[in-house]
């Protein structure tokens, strides 16, 4: 058997599970694994570097399916190369509830699928991120620790989402040049000819964003290789344009769009054996071809045993840092710090905006956990997200903490996905919450993978003022909030924003959002408690027994609710104040706490300067509810909230109006 | 006065009245208008065809400034330019409460702002949809009635945002040649200097991306004008590279970002007012200046009228149809249409996919009303958005009704944003309900404007069964109904879904999103009503006096919901079921029917595969709620069902274990 033979079995092999699998769920994408076939078997069984039997191997090489709706082309390496927990059974079971092999590659279901994709395009940010991380910790811990790859497979329509632009143009400016991109070129969508719907020279386009750029014929495997061996050359990120045929093989539907989300067909199946003389019935590799897969999937183990070796060899303050770092415990001084810094803030009780707050908060927590690597979204001076420690990055000098990711939140907040993916390092981003609009298929691949990113999105309301209801956040809380395993977190003051940020690092399943003001807000809470009272995720600020009212509210309105308190307390009416800093923790207490927090006083007041959803389940459908009923306009804060009637005086006279 | 000497002079009007208001305001933008004067200056008083008189004349030149923050350059124009409803107290107003000179232009706070920009990179596609909508509408009524350019000015945050890459490459596939877009390529951003954080070569990424494109000194006005006529002569969109220097004439801080988005203060105002010879005080342009400006604005007054004389002339039928279009009212026999439709919906009660019920009633809409534009970012076979009526629009047949928009859902949203404000066409889009996530900024801008967009959501829970949780919309229907002036629709069968059809498009003043499903639903509405039910939001399906069991349902839970209350019954709990295809719509009726609706039934249900979030306002918090708390699963649409307890069965045992 010829090499080239030998290649197109194993190729071959990934074919026809994936047809296979996608025939027997009668659903999936068979067009995609055939013809990336050829491309996925020269990097995996010739360059890339990993251990099936240690697959969380801190410094191995990562791939990243752009392309998630092509999963059996993973699924089918995975189990090829010998991953213990994809076994045949589970390729079998493609598509059925409760099986590791979804429809999309989800992160978690199984070693070696290193992300969650099928919204286009973010995989290749997520391996954005990932570039990004290697380089990092390789500048904090040695090449002799950190010195791998990122592979990323996209296709037509990943290119096509403006993601792809953002992460391209940033890889590109930082010259990121272990981030090798290929391309399945397939020139084919959903509808139909990508010539339908766009016509761009996408090897022009990735030179303008300062790429090395190779074009080749994705079933040719010496040309793979080459490009490949290239691109490891190249001081610039890599495309690789691979020329292929979707669903390569099939004789009638191959180069068509009724191979790429369609089983062939029984029929079509058996020609396609027929075509690429593969006699073996369903899922049944030969013995030889697995054998050949499962060889080259331990080439790699010797590396790793050095790897091991040189990780041992470390300083054991290195060593336990590293390990500290990829096993995301935070460090034990990180409590104290914290503690320290809550005294203070009892003692100084500052008047702060809570952007301020937070800066000061991670002046802290920076000082103390060197693995938070902050960032914004060209708003730097806004967001208050650098701190003494973070110098920004650079493309020659990845020394910094901090990265300025240009005016794109959507690849900010998925390449952030990849660093939290890639370990050893916790990701915050810095944006205004408006805009968190621009980012949210992102925001939301991070709580459904469970991973550990916090977003600082500042200028939380109409306190934004001048600038206008096209920068005023209305209904992006509620909206948040309505994102499952998302805590969204709105601290009241500078106390209650350490508090929140501790809650947020400390999350290890689970993405945060910290929405944080504009505009100063006095100190609400004004004495030392060792314990994190937000951790409930809504607390008695002012308690009162048996309270005539009960005012339930978050950020800069717990200060307007505080205030009025007192004057309903002065006409004798009892008030109890509680702070809801975070809603999603708040449902997860006991019942017990939830029914004693919400309470049973006859008029219950919601306040926050958005929409109401989300409130009634502290205050009912017939509670008072003080907030926005539409957009917000332009002019000064303090002017907006009175325009829009959101004043402790409102309260009071909602309260009176209810109880006359 | 030599002509470069009053050119300077028009410029410097804009430039001191943008720094001087941003002043007064002490906030706002001065760097970019007083960059961009020069190119707005020539491109307003030399090209751009319009008339301040008749400022809604459907064949002007279209003008978007893509980059908002600039907002004092259009208000400087406007006022300039003599738009009646721009005065110079308006302008001394800037960034005040209630005033037109909001921070960011918005689309009907004067004439002149062609739609309301700030979220960067929105108003480049914007523009594109203004310039498809041009195409479209020569191509029908001819280049005689509709023939004008589109013009955009952005800057490099625009251009660094991912929609500005689908933007451009969809403007370069359809060869759209009347697209002119500026970009203000100052090197600037508010961190710092542009290479902070990109490198890209931009001028040759447009050329990738089928562009032609100028580069020119965006101070020298014989460069403009010379590119702008090169621009009028290309058979693709241009863009001109306008190198420019932020913040120009003021000595200390042009060219710096502390000139983007701060009050230059007054001491360097007045080293501007030296350094560029105006003597002037503050809000004051000399006669002559003003008077060339007034003069500039009126140079079109000549080709409207001649335009109108144009349309005078021509057929009656063709005269009525150009105004009817573009008043936005709809053609009288489209409600006839509907309610023959709705009468064979109720003879045969068809069990069908909602998507399928909708394409269907497109065939049915497209063929009385021609105005719509319909499209699907490469979903049409899933989405169902084409009909008989609608073929493909392609780059060089505009006569088509239909957009493959590629995998761009975006820019899909900002264009149909763009091509409801040019008017004369009524866009629908085509997407998964979950990828509404990717292009929530523009739907949000639409509802902020309050334009008629109608955005075809299908696959709009875990019925989508083998995709899995990235396809599967969970949070989305809740997250999209907190979007102020945004209808979210959800019907329950064919019926509805016409019913709905007909609400979207009668909605002139908000957009809509219709959530439509992948599954098989039946027909809960059987008898014909000439009424449209859905207009009210929620309306009983299923009455009963003094109902022990109200049941709330959306969409595909109608269904199940009606054979729970057979149950039910036939167990004697007396059970009331309520349909609510539309939120929104229920609580703008009178308190009474929303009383009357809600009702007093001891047990409330509400039943929605997706989260609970906004239900508690019909069943309140104490109500049971059957639906999603978490992500979906990749698996059978049937079994997810099950799996996750959306059932009929499951509705049943919930309300007997209340009543236990």
């Amino acid at each position: 058997m010829t090499s080239l033979d030998k290649h197109n079995r194993m190729a071959n092999a990934i074919r026809f599970l994936s047809m296979d699998a996608v025939q027997k769920a009668n659903s999936g994408h068979p067009g995609l694994p055939m013809g990336a076939a050829d491309v996925a078997t020269v990097l995996f069984t010739r360059f890339m570097r990993f251990d099936p039997k240690n697959p969380d191997w801190p410094n191995r090489d990562r791939f990243v399916l752009s392309a998630g709706h092509g999963s059996m082309l993973l699924y089918s390496l995975l189990y090829l190369l010998g991953y213990e927990d994809m076994t045949i059974d589970d390729i079998k079971n493609f598509r059925q509830l409760g099986s590791k092999t979804a429809g999309h590659p989800e992160y978690g279901h199984a070693s070696g699928i290193e992300t969650t994709t099928g919204p286009l395009g973010q995989g290749i940010a997520n391996a954005l991120g990932m570039a990004i991380a290697e380089r990092k910790l390789a500048n904090e811990f040695g090449d002799e620790l950190m010195d791998h790859y990122t592979y990323a497979l996209c296709g037509d329509g990943c290119l096509m989402e403006g993601i792809s632009q953002e992460a391209i143009s940033l890889a590109g400016h930082l010259k990121l040049n272990k981030f090798v991109l290929f391309w399945d070129n397939n020139s084919i969508t959903i509808d139909g000819a990508v010539s339908l719907s766009d016509s761009t020279d996408q090897i022009a386009r990735f030179k303008a964003c300062n790429w090395h750029t190779i074009d080749i014929d994705g079933h040719n495997p010496d040309e793979i290789a080459a490009a490949i061996e290239e691109a490891h050359k190249s001081d610039k990120p890599t495309l690789i344009a691979c020329k292929t045929t979707i669903g390569y093989g099939a004789p009638k539907k191959a180069g068509t769009n009724k191979v790429h989300g369609s089983p062939l067909g029984d029929e079509e199946i058996a020609a396609t054996r027929k075509a690429l003389g593969w006699e073996y019935p369903a899922f049944e590799v030969p013995e030889e071809i697995l054998d050949a897969w499962r060889v080259a999937g331990l080439r790699s183990t010797k590396t790793r045993v050095e790897w091991e070796k040189k990780l041992n060899a470390a300083k054991a303050d290195v060593k336990a840092e590293f390990n500290r770092r990829f096993a995301g415990d935070l460090p034990g001084s990180f409590d104290r710090a914290i503690q320290k810094y809550k005294k203070e803030l009892a003692e100084e009780k500052p008047t702060l905006a809570s952007r301020k707050s937070s800066q000061n908060a991670l002046e802290v927590i920076n000082g103390v956990v060197p693995e938070t690597f902050g960032g914004s979204a060209d708003l730097t001076g806004s967001n208050n997200t650098n701190t003494s420690q973070t110098a920004p990055i650079t493309p020659d000098d990845f020394s910094g903490r901090f990265m300025h990711w240009g005016i794109r939140e959507h690849a900010m907040a998925a390449a952030m996905n990849g660093i939290a993916l890639h370990g050893g390092l916790i990701p915050y981003s810095g944006g205004f919450l408006i805009f968190s609009d621009y980012c949210r298929t992102s925001v939301r691949l991070a709580a459904l993978m469970g991973i550990r990113v916090i977003h600082v999105w500042t200028h939380d309301s109409i306190g934004v003022g001048e600038d206008g209801p096209t920068h005023e956040p209305v209904e992006q809380m509620a909206s948040l909030r309505a994102v499952p395993n998302l805590l969204m977190f709105r601290p009241a003051d500078a106390m209650e924003t350490a508090e929140c940020w501790q809650l947020a690092l400390e999350s290890k399943d689970a993405p945060s959002g910290i929405a944080l003001t504009r505009q100063n807000l006095p100190a609400v809470r004004t004495k030392y408690t060792e314990k994190n009272l937000c951790a409930t995720g809504a607390y008695d600020l002012i308690p009162a027994n048996d309270a005539d009212v009960t005012i339930f509210a978050a950020g800069s309105e717990v200060g307007l609710a505080v205030e009025a308190q007192k004057t309903l307390d002065g006409k004798g009416i009892s008030t109890r104040v509680v702070s809801v800093p975070c809603m999603e923790l708040f449902f997860e207490q006991p019942e017990d706490y939830q029914k004693a927090i919400i309470g049973n006083s006859p008029i219950k007041v919601g306040v926050e300067a958005g929409v109401r959803m989300g409130w009634d389940q502290f205050i009912g459908s017939d509670g008072i509810f003080i907030g926005m009923t539409g957009y917000g306009a332009s002019g000064k804060g303090e002017a907006l909230f009175e325009h829009f009637g959101i004043t402790a005086d409102a309260v009071v006279k909602a309260v009176e109006k209810k109880r006359a």
